[in-house]
């Protein structure tokens, strides 16, 4: 999961409606010791919501039932305050002079800005050979979780309003009031964070590490050995493993609560715990708001993919040196069509679909058994399959009415007509992209000076028309309005010829114009932007409130869910501290059975087996140093913890609360976890122990660095 | 492909209900050179019918189309006079000096029996240090394949009856004639072949050499490295080899053809051809067939090998020794539910099931614009199909109403109930089991003493009453005389304490007293087995009546396939010698892509990941030369050829007829192909020739038998 994949995880999580808003900001109340939440009904563990508990309501009694291990308080602080968080990804500190362990792919800002001019730690890996060459990561910073309160009641409170709009404005204002107060009061970083879709509001106070140094980082391709092909799948051999070090006054921090190094690592059916912060799930989703994403949404965005692959496929045949250039891009969309082909087949598979129907006839039965409950709850399922079935009629109108598949000019175009009209209205009324700081963004964007691919320009807005026009019916008026009589090849060529949005000075005097600028304008890229505004306004407009419906519904059921099972769910992922529970376990696979750990054998054995080609090369000191590695190794593994994106980094520890891996993967069975949790094939990657420090030792002469880390 | 593997394969073919016979006696004409069949009609390749080509009709012209290849007749003279059948494998003459290659599984009767009083070279393995050495296979021998002619003008003419069974006397009579002419002519071994299910008749004509030696053997463990897991996969990494020598006159045969070892061995993306002797497809077979088989007949073989499954894991858990001496039959169950499940896999594939109902369509349209062909053949596949609805309607009935379920005691019981009747009447009036041999047979079988294994005879009585009782309709006659108001459990364990069927002279006595004795036996066995008899006697008569039909309908769709096709398609897989074209070329699975070869280096990454535990366990001479092997040299390697059963040692050669590798297995997906060949990610596995030459060098110390290889 590299970083990119985190971000392109994101971008699908918006893509396909589920929430996306993060409530992120900060204030405050007096600190409170973390609370452990009791469950309000006598509820069992149900195995297809996953084990993302939270540290809050950590299932002592379940993990006693199922392995006989019932950890104390003071093992759940320590393992939450080693376990500590990256901007977008997780991490642990796992020396007593602060080392801090995360993913390659999640440090790969800091391994590109610490390099020297004339090379790329990306390439060649960097060792530091002392505590002196550590090199400072610019606007990295390492967040560790000092305590938990629940704040529902206080949040619940100031919500009086009726109408959606007016109570997210309500809840927007006491979530910032308490995270200034907090903020204010402790000088930590506090953010209130949304469980069970609403059901529980709680306030997590970080402390915050702003000096982070590169210690020790792989070449990356070895990091991301097997590169997209690999990606996401296991048997696996990638050291995904990056070393920081937190200081604190220009000198190491001195953790008092940190993870030791295991001395065996991660061995079969071992009882493991992964310690990190899961970023979005959707396993409290209704059955409507999965079907809707199964049949309409995800369909919608693999052909979005697909669009995009098939045009930098197309440039890459006319210009092979386009193809070096669009590599990135191309990876990004594989990966994301690579996730979403998972999530979705999670959500195909009729016998986990037919536990998510078990399922919510048991919860509605619950609720209905209630009559207070039914009269609170009863009616949102139905409420937002309605607002579902009705998002599905207009699907196409809302893909297609406006938007500029991935064109730069039309995009821009389509700002510079919003501007005059957006920046009249008051703050609230606008357009999300144009509220608080949006405006500034966009007004900046527009005025930067960029090069513009005119083949992909002409490739993306063609394939856009095409697309639009045999989904749209015919006589849609934003087809009337865009093709105008001509096909789609034809508008997009004479558009990207006859426009000058392409000049960034002449997109500054449209901004400067304004409103009479804009309706005065006749470049065919605001003409076209000027015709289509109304027409996707309305859609848009449709669509929101829709949402708006089935977010206050979703709300309710998280509510509903909370006061029918308690904490005996753990709520969904929101990028904040879990504790999941596993077994390190092969699976069936491809016919027969995937080995429960890899080793440096089966390294050299995928770079040999395909004739060392990228992206199964072995980087030069790998091959000059293989004879040092006692090549049996464990190298990487699997086991049945829950896992997804912001996971990467997150330790593995065992019952000693010490290091036995690194996660940084799940195999591709495991992307169907999404919705619905299982581990008969499903599992979690990562790197095993030994094989880091097998690789310190022997390939990046780090002895100090392993030495540390084993308390040598 | 271990023997079991493909004992199993026959065995799974006929419960299928599929043909199981096959023509097989020796007679003759004049000796024709190969003659190529011209194709009656133009008709164009079709992919799904696979590519496992005859020699006396080779596509040249889709060789020449697709890889503009034409091989000329003298290199497949040469190709064929190297390929060699051995009594149930494929094999290859590989050196000047008579040297023989094929799969450790192919040799394991000759590798048991050579071996020293002491030791097994089944575990040890074995090298002969010189010619001297050689070890003399008891009862193995080489067929060489002479010529081909076609003999169906007189085997039709042969055939003047109307009814089935008159049919098939006059067919059996004129082959045996056929075969016995050309056998005292040529002094060869002389077999007619059905192909096209009867469209024709070829005459196969082989040079049979006795004296064959074993050379050399790997261990057990190396040549099935990963068992009964990895069998039918890949990534493999198996040295599933075993050389032979074929002897004349006591010396080393030089055979004028032999294929030549390549220098490089299979290479990516080459076009290769696999030359062996496939045993059974289907791929002529009707929808209908095929339907049958998907939704009557495999689902219910595979449910009874379960039941044998569950049984010996019953076995095993009460007691751990049982668990060695169950292995075998384990394993074999195991294999033939892996091998099953893969051929249903293909009908139940949606995709592939289109394409056949497609070209069904397309061919009847092709016999119906034929007013002959359509009066001919028109109305054959209604037949068919009425024919399997019928045997669908009472499939239960002859599953249960008399089989043993694997009881021997049972079985037992039956031939004694079943033998006076047999032998009293005329041959071709009994039950097949008691035709010509099969009597005397039987008769041996009653009287050997053999060990009774009590627990199982129980477990098995329980399991098939049980599954009777829940199949059958209540009130079935079988059910009413077989349980008599008991429970299977109960029944099944009166019946194994109350027999005495278990003693051998007890079976002889009844056996001595005829009808008389076994209507006058009160032995609980006894009275079962002559209760069911009549019972299971109809319905067995009625579903013989059914197949016939169904086996005279196929015998004409061969005919129409011919007429309307002719050699365009290969016909389906009869255990004789095939050429099928193929690409190496990895595939994708699991989410990513495998590689087209494996090296040495995933030898010991599989056997490592999985802590060297059985059956991933190196054998020692392994262990300790590991430092000798070159472990990138390729080990295994996959391609697009089309092979089954009876493929197992087949020779893969490159367009030079040089050895580039030796068949032995398919990965799970190509299991699927037995009905509709497709390439996508179905391919052959084959061990690489470098590993083969890298092992006999390095692992066992034959330098003398490698260079003969090489021809150095």
């Amino acid at each position: 999961m590299p970083t990119r994949k985190s971000q392109l995880r994101a971008l699908v999580l918006c893509t396909a409606l589920l929430a996306c808003a993060q409530t992120s900001a900060q204030v405050g109340t007096t600190p409170q010791p973390s609370v452990s939440m009791a469950s309000p009904a006598q509820a069992s563990y149900k195995p297809e919501f996953g084990t993302m508990w939270t540290f809050d309501a950590p299932p002592i009694d379940y993990w006693r039932r199922t392995y006989g291990f019932a950890p104390d308080q003071r093992w759940l602080d320590k393992v939450r305050l080693a376990s500590v968080r990256l901007p977008n990804c997780s991490a642990s500190l796992v020396s007593a002079r602060g080392l801090v362990m995360t993913n390659h792919h999640c440090a790969r800002a800091c391994i590109e800005s610490t390099s020297p001019s004339d090379s790329n730690y990306m390439e060649t890996g960097f060792a530091a050979k002392s505590i002196n060459e550590e090199k400072k990561c610019a606007g990295l910073y390492v967040d560790q979780l000092q305590s938990i309160e629940n704040v529902t009641k206080r949040v619940r409170s100031a919500i009086t309003a009726t109408a959606p709009a007016e109570q997210a404005t309500q809840r927007t204002g006491v979530v910032d009031q308490i995270q200034s107060e907090c903020n204010q009061q402790t000088r930590l970083t506090c953010q209130v964070v949304t469980l069970y879709h609403g059901g529980i509001y709680s306030l997590y106070r970080y402390r915050r590490f702003n000096d982070v140094r590169l210690v020790m980082a792989p070449e990356g391709e070895i990091a991301f050995f097997g590169g997209d092909p690999d990606n996401f799948t296991y048997p696996r051999y990638d050291l995904d493993v990056t070393l920081l070090r937190v200081y604190e006054n220009n000198q190491p921090f001195n953790p008092p609560d940190y993870l030791r190094w295991s001395r065996n690592g991660a061995v079969e059916n071992e009882l493991i715990f992964i310690v990190g912060n899961p970023g979005s799930t959707g396993r409290l989703n209704t059955l409507a708001e999965m079907e809707f994403l199964r049949d309409v949404s995800y369909p919608a965005t693999l052909a979005g993919y697909r669009r995009f692959l098939d045009i930098y496929s197309e440039l890459a045949r006319r210009d092979t040196s386009a193809a070096r250039r669009y590599q990135n891009a191309v990876f990004n969309y594989e990966n994301s069509f690579k996730a979403v082909t998972g999530y979705r087949t999670g959500l195909l598979d009729t016998l986990q679909m037919a536990r998510k129907r078990a399922f919510e006839r048991e919860f509605r039965a619950r609720i209905a058994a209630d009559p207070r409950l039914q009269a609170e709850y009863g009616g949102t399922w139905d409420a937002i399959a309605a607002a579902q079935r009705e998002l599905a009629t207009f699907n196409p109108q809302l893909r297609y009415q406006g938007f500029a598949g991935g064109s730069f000019l039309l995009t821009r175009a389509a700002q510079i007509v919003r501007i005059p009209s957006e920046s009249a209205k008051p703050d609230a009324e606008r357009l999300p992209p144009y509220r608080g700081t949006g405006l500034n963004t966009v007004r900046a964007a527009l005025t930067r000076n960029v090069p513009i691919d005119t083949a992909f320009e002409r490739l993306a807005l063609t394939a856009q028309l095409r697309a639009a026009r045999s989904e749209l019916p015919a006589g849609d008026p934003f087809l009337r309005v865009a093709l105008a009589g001509g096909t789609p090849e034809s508008v997009a060529a004479s558009l990207v010829r006859g426009t000058r949005m392409g000049d960034s000075i002449f997109r500054a005097s449209l901004l400067a114009g304004g409103a009479t600028a804009v309706a005065a304008s006749t470049d065919p890229m605001i003409v076209l932007a000027r015709n289509i505004d109304p027409i996707n306004r309305a859609v848009t407009e449709r669509a929101a409130a829709l949402n708006a419906i089935i977010a206050a519904n979703a709300e309710k059921i998280g509510q509903a869910i909370f006061a029918a099972y308690g904490t005996a769910l753990p709520p969904d992922a929101t990028f904040t501290l879990r504790i999941s529970d596993g077994i390190v376990k092969g699976f069936p696979m491809n016919g027969t059975i995937a080995p429960y750990k890899t080793t440096f054998f089966g390294l050299y054995e995928r770079s040999a087996s395909f004739d060392n080609k990228f992206p199964f090369r072995i980087p030069p000191r790998w091959a000059e140093r293989k004879n040092r590695l006692e090549l049996s190794t464990p190298f990487n593994f699997v086991s049945t913890n829950d896992l997804i994106g912001g996971n990467s980094g997150s330790p593995m520890i065992n019952k000693n609360a010490e290091i036995v891996g690194l996660a940084f993967d799940s195999n591709i069975e495991g992307v169907a976890n999404r919705f619905v949790f299982t581990t008969e094939v499903a599992r979690a990657v990562s790197v095993h122990s030994r094989g880091i420090t097998e690789a310190l030792r022997k390939v990046y002469d780090a002895n100090s660095v392993a030495d540390e880390l084993e308390g040598r």
